[in-house]
């Protein structure tokens, strides 16, 4: 039944129709009372900070943008440069409207906390998230879905598909480079603003978290919204879209799938549209959830969508009715494969967040805690070995998803695996960024002095998120994972390695796996040197202020913030070019000399990578709840000693969880995806045959002309 | 000119005479005086721990040789069984040797430094750690050559080699099994009572390092003996004979070899045999550097030693004749190839030394220090960053060295490199054990109240140990990442996948490369966690007999020392099985699962493991010289706020150098070991055919036949 492969041409409809929900969630929440004058003060010098670092980050991007582009341009032709372009200003727009809403749902979530109740409050923060993750959900519809309607669905020969997978793969490619730009810089930001705010503030001054008097906090508030928000925006915006891609190029190339090649390619598409309905009847139940169990409401939000998503998913592939062979593997697998594959992805995606959580929030934290006690050498060791041994469930879980999605689909099983784990992104994200505005609604609190009663409300919906947002940081590590492997095996298949097969035995390999090994490593390192250089650069700030605006201490004038905001800003624009650059050029290099050597690299990063990330965004998660577990009143609460040792830990994990963690996700990814497009340039480099060149002359052209054919004939 | 590979037979007797030459040195020590009552008494303590740990964890160990070589036994017939225990027995007696050195050269180094200086002392202390150094190799050399003389030399048929290579296997196997168990054992006795001693000590009651009054210092000073002497040693001697055997096992089975198999096989053992001889010089030399420069004179006796044996190998390869065409790589290599690939792999051990040197004892060094000045968070926070940085030149070190290697003599070149590296272990190893006598002679001038006048000397004594074995820890890195390597390359043609090839692509590969990604971190994981467990436990007892020891504090009795050592002993003893048998065990089953599978995960493990190590390793150093540099007088000196910071990341530091990160190098090289041993039963298992049997029946005692012969005939 091919009638579904014409319903995907609706998904950018569908897509559109996303983006007015978010509007009309964004609406709603302007429409609510931002608080009094101070708080809309505090609020609007946050929202402020937030969008010039945005702009001022993606006037930097736009230039690598346009670089970027232009050669795309000259060596694969215009349609993958265009697409390149298309995939970066998704990105950016995602960012633009998730950050709009955030900065200003955070001081209306305070203002209800205030003014009506947890209730509420917890609405207005998580409708604020929301705005972000349908921004996501629905750009990624939209523009998956209109090159699918232009290009895709106009496919009849097998060439077709093939270029179609190889432009489209340049949309994966705008998105992925202005993620990791995103990710490291937006979490340089926050990271440096976080460090340099509690060491001279908590730690040498002894005045309180989200002091007024402290300069670099408005800079700290900003951080949340760059980092947490905008950053994690897109870096699940690029695994949502990568991982489409990533299905698609394996569909047009299988050998399995060649009697169902526009099933194959349509289905991942057909998958995030039904992610996205699911999504928006999950957030719509928000509402409902809330009143049964708010504790319990973010989360079940997260399950309902996707056991609906499993629900519908399997009418789709029913109805889609595959019937495969798989000449390499010599056997046929089932109709309803690729449904399985899907749902165990989704079903995997989750049980890697609920181990992310046990890790950051159960008994492993009461251990770091514990250590604590005897100083805070023992806290960080027991951090670090805690970091350590949470990598080995998430990355049995990967496995395991491999072999099954594999046993139900072949190597497209484990594509749309990857598809099937980020489909409900709509609802994941709204969670991830419902966290940092529960927490920005509880520093506009503390700054406009709220009172106590309301800062426990706010105190009370950050803990919420902080829990939740372990099952998000799962997915996106989880996610990135297989939607590398996936985007790997297509760069394999793309430059004919799936027939001579890529020797591990080989040489070259094993040099690109240990190159490709070392590079997470290395931007780690460059990540957290970062953060570093950044944060003295802002301790130095904020002991200066202290010391010479007369006084501030005593509360009577007010700190120049707005120079903490503009180190943030500079060091992060400053330093997230080296790791930025990196990450893009290695991967050119490397295949100019060998397309063996990068297949090794980019197995080698994608393991090491995700170690790596598993390794540092869990430490980082125990050690800041082992210091809320103790500010909770164990082992002698606030102000004792291992609350000290513990206070050590946390700052070590804020950029491992914030910065270095999560760019992982992202540096494996984009290394793939760029290997991906630069395959047909690669192959005639390296004169391999049985490579198909890209352009299509005028296919876009034509499918436009379709496209207004069927709205005015 | 095949009469080399006649020589290569002699190479048991150089083994003896090397033993000779070792058994002189203790002899000299011995002979010198020993110092006071006091002075004697400490160290009999000292000497006494040690042994009765080494005892005691032989024990343990020889019920688990006893079990694995009957199953050996069972499984792939009596010979590779026997080759099994003459391996793990080699590895034993090398540890008991150079400890009895150890434990007596300390005191006398202590005792030369009070009656004679500095020279003499240094001499001593390098005697003591030649002892070791030689038996390592000097053990090494007389068992391959054994296995050699008996089998391999009178092999004709290519089974004959195939069997000779298979059998010997067991030999390195048994080497690995006892090295990880002693390492990781080794590592968390040390480091328990290290860490316990300095926090209830140093931190808590304040006082000085090494201090009598305090009951874990014994302890700590055993466990320098029991870790960074018997542990090293066992990690390089597995090193070593992997290396060897390795070589051995890709000669026998290469189709570029074929026509000069007798002379590859001999090489290896040849290269090794160079090797102590060059070593036994470059330790004679010792007397006359150490007059000239006695701070650079340990660097120059490893540097000499491995220039003469670069120029002798010229000679050896030269006189073999290889003359090689390799029908898979298509072309011919030249007659001195092997000798070129052995030159890198001697040159590039030394370079990532020296990389290693400078990430420990220069800038980064420094740059932690400076990072201890805003507290310990941003201490940890840089030294994190300086172990992800420090991977990387190593990592490229080890490329450049696989691509020269293979370039000029295939898979056999990197193999062969790996001997290169590891042929002067006689000096190395020397230079490394040095390292703790001069730390213990500090420790026993201090307990003996010697003044500062000799404890300045024994501290000079230390620094430059510290320095060097920078060097040593480089070179057992980087030759376990070759060796495992090797060791890689031959299992796969074992089970005859150098045929078919090892394809990252395919799925299980896939799973593969990922679990054996996730074992480095999670045996880091569980060392760290045990070196917690053990060290807590420590904590407790120094804290009870501090508070319940009457007179204790004032110097009036003395503590229970005794107690501590047994605590650090049972723990050690305890914590080094799950590590160890989760290493041995997990090749075994993943390979009955799949034998691609398992190619994938050893290169996974190899991969992870070598970035594992490096980054641990080295920050664990960075921190420690950091921390002494600030000791040194820098940024306000001992007891200044930056030097608590520092305290904190040298505490983090002690069981990240000295027992996660010394696991990974036999980890690694121990799963490849096990799987190289198991691919004739693998073979079994999986069907697979053009794999040969092992067992050659009355091979040995033929061989033993043709000894008594010789020797009466």
């Amino acid at each position: 039944m091919t009638q579904l492969t014409a319903w995907a041409q609706w998904s950018p409809v569908l897509g559109a129709l996303g983006l007015m929900v978010a509007l009309v969630l964004f609406l709603y929440i302007r429409r609510q009372p931002a608080g009094s004058e101070v708080m809309q003060e505090i609020a609007g010098r946050i929202h402020e900070g937030a969008m010039a670092f945005l702009r001022r980050e993606y006037s930097v991007l736009a230039v690598f943008v346009v670089v970027v582009a232009a050669l795309l341009w000259l060596v694969l032709g215009k349609l993958t440069a265009i697409a390149y372009v298309t995939g970066a200003l998704s990105s950016v727009l995602a960012g633009f409207f998730g950050m709009s809403a955030a900065t200003r749902a955070n001081v209306r979530t305070s203002a209800a906390a205030r003014d009506v109740g947890q209730g509420k409050a917890l609405r207005i923060a998580f409708y604020g998230g929301a705005v972000m993750g349908l921004s996501v959900a629905a750009l990624g519809v939209l523009g998956v879905g209109a090159w699918y309607y232009f290009l895709g669905a106009a496919a009849i020969s097998e060439s077709d598909f093939v270029s179609f997978a190889q432009i489209i793969s340049g949309y994966a490619m705008g998105a992925s480079s202005i993620a990791l730009f995103a990710r490291v810089g937006g979490g340089i930001y926050t990271k440096s603003a976080d460090v340099g705010a509690d060491l001279v503030g908590k730690v040498e001054a002894g005045i309180p978290e989200d002091d007024p008097r402290n300069p670099a906090v408005i800079a700290d508030l900003v951080g949340d919204n760059v980092g947490d928000v905008a950053g994690m925006g897109a870096d699940l915006f690029e695994s949502y879209v990568g991982s489409v891609i990533a299905a698609i190029a394996i569909a047009v190339t299988s050998a399995a799938y060649a009697a169902d090649r526009l099933e194959a390619v349509a289905l991942p598409i057909l998958t995030i549209v039904v992610g996205l309905v699911t999504s928006i009847i999950g957030i719509s139940l928000m509402r409902l959830l809330e009143r049964f169990n708010p504790a319990a409401a973010l989360r079940n939000v997260t399950f309902i969508a996707a056991a609906l998503f499993i629900f519908v998913m399997y009418f789709v592939v029913k109805a889609l009715g595959f019937e495969v062979f798989d000449p390499e593997a010599g056997r046929a697998y089932p109709a309803t494969g690729p449904f399985w594959a899907i749902t165990t992805g989704a079903i995997v995606g989750i049980l890697i967040g609920l181990v992310t959580e046990f890790y950051t929030a159960s008994r492993p934290v009461k251990r770091i805690a514990k250590a604590s006690q005897t100083g805070s050498a023992t806290n960080i060791i027991t951090g670090l070995a805690v970091g350590m041994e949470s990598t080995a469930a998430p990355v049995l879980l990967i496995a395991l998803a491999i072999w099954i999605s594999y046993y139900f689909a072949g190597l497209y099983g484990i594509a749309v695996a990857g598809v099937g784990m980020l489909a409900t992104v709509g609802v994941t994200m709204s969670v991830d960024a419902y966290g940092p505005i529960a927490d920005n609604a509880g520093g506009v609190s503390q700054m406009s002095h709220l009172g106590p009663e309301v800062r426990r409300i706010t105190d009370g919906l950050d803990a919420l998120g902080n829990t939740t947002a372990a099952i998000g940081k799962g997915f996106a590590i989880g996610s990135a994972a297989l939607t590398a492997l996936a985007l790997f095996s297509a760069y394999t298949s793309s430059v004919g390695l799936r027939e001579t097969g890529l020797n591990i035995i080989d040489p070259e390999v094993v040099i690109g796996l240990l190159v490709g090994g070392v590079i997470p490593f290395f931007i780690a390192a460059l990540a957290l040197t970062a953060v570093g250089r950044a944060a003295s650069g802002m301790v130095a700030e904020v002991r200066r202020q202290f010391r010479e605006i007369p006084g501030l201490m005593e509360g009577r004038t007010r700190p120049d913030s707005a120079r903490c905001v503009d180190i943030s800003t500079r060091a992060a624009l400053k330093e997230m070019i080296a790791p930025g650059l990196l990450a893009v050029t290695t991967p050119v290099v490397v295949g100019y000399v060998s397309v063996h050597a990068l297949g090794g690299l980019l197995a080698g990063a994608t393991v090491s990578g995700v170690l790596l990330a598993l390794f540092i965004a869990n430490s980082g998660g125990a050690w800041d709840n082992a210091k809320k577990h103790i500010e909770g009143g164990a082992l002698g609460g606030k102000g004792s000693d291992p609350h000290k040792s513990a206070i050590v830990g946390d700052t070590v994990g804020d950029p491992f969880k914030d910065t270095a963690g999560p760019s992982m996700n992202i540096l494996i990814k984009l290394m793939s995806v760029v290997s991906l497009v630069l395959a047909p340039w690669l192959a005639k480099v390296h004169g391999l045959t049985g490579v198909q060149e890209p352009e299509q002359a005028g296919a876009l052209w034509q499918g436009i002309g379709k496209f207004f054919q069927s709205l005015f004939g």
